[in-house]
């Protein structure tokens, strides 16, 4: 797992043009999203963004790395929970009961550009470090719980693998299927998980 | 729910169509797919294919009802098996520890297709029926278990519906990502889930 894109800085303009990428993607959906949609959406000329990215696939790649970026800073701030509080705001985070209709879109958009790392490998190489990372956070909570006593003695690896699998797995149907029951049932059923098999009681 | 492709009788040449389809999926990818291909996989004109299906889509709908089909018979054969037993070898078919090529290369041609599903709400329905039997599927054996008293009396829509949940996150995980070690860690995080929570001890 690299740390590069954590790192990285974004200059004002190419924050721009990632905001306006992320505004195109909301709504038009990725298969409508092309360089001159973004460039509208910004008031410059196609040309400004070629100047910073070779092609639409470049720019996704970025968009990418910005998205990884800004979920770093998000899950990075809370210190003062105990990791119970902690495990469980994530996990609203990640697999809120009721999404609005700007959450919806843009991880149905998501979704849509993560088709391309099944037969894209640099796609494939972002997506597998997006996932290390949260799998990574998820662990370091648990083993914080572990080590603090208000945890079982679990395999933290194990449990975060199955979590963010379950998560994965309710985002990815949420996008694809009309089943809007799925996802509260699920929910419930990983914290009655979680309350049983984690919490020390 | 509908009940209505499990009826559905495919002809003979459907059926060629069909497997040709497969093939052509698994040989080039959903990307390359087209009714061009799939003619020529079968030796025979696009006209041809076009007296059946009346595009792309069309043709690709019927398949998703294919693939429902032969799930169904699939799953529906084994009676003999105690409810873990059953549970155990749907969890094995849904989660193998090991894909070979074949079966790795349908599972991300399905996750490419199934992408069509964010923006295409026939695709949507299919998918959404090809989820409903398998879930349903998985609440018959816990149900059963239940009753016959091998299971703890849980809720059985939520503990299918987590169990879905679950193995669409590492199915979606695998196409998507190098993260090789993830699937094995879910499988065994949710045989000891099950275990605990759900078999009587």
């Amino acid at each position: 797992m690299t740390a590069d894109s954590s790192d990285s800085e974004w200059s004002t303009s190419e924050e721009r043009i990632m905001e306006a990428t992320h505004r195109a993607l909301l709504r038009d959906g990725y298969a409508q999203l092309s360089i001159s949609r973004i460039a509208s959406e910004l008031d410059q000329s196609k040309a400004s963004l070629y100047y910073h990215y070779d092609s639409k696939e470049d720019l996704l790649l970025s968009f990418l790395e910005y998205v990884t970026d800004r979920l770093e800073s998000n899950i990075y701030t809370s210190n003062d929970e105990s990791p119970s509080q902690e495990l469980e705001q994530f996990i609203e985070m990640l697999l809120p009961l009721q999404l609005d209709d700007t959450e919806s879109q843009l991880r149905a958009a998501m979704v849509e550009l993560r088709s391309q790392a099944v037969m894209d490998e640099k796609f494939r190489k972002q997506f597998t470090e997006i996932d290390d990372r949260i799998v990574d956070h998820l662990e370091r909570i648990i083993d914080r719980g572990i080590d603090e006593g208000e945890f079982r003695n679990v395999d933290s690896t194990r449990v975060a693998e199955h979590i963010f699998a379950t998560f994965s797995g309710v985002m990815y149907n949420r996008a694809t299927t009309n089943r809007e029951n799925a996802p509260a049932a699920v929910r419930v059923a990983l914290s009655s998980y979680l309350n049983k098999d984690l919490m020390k009681r």
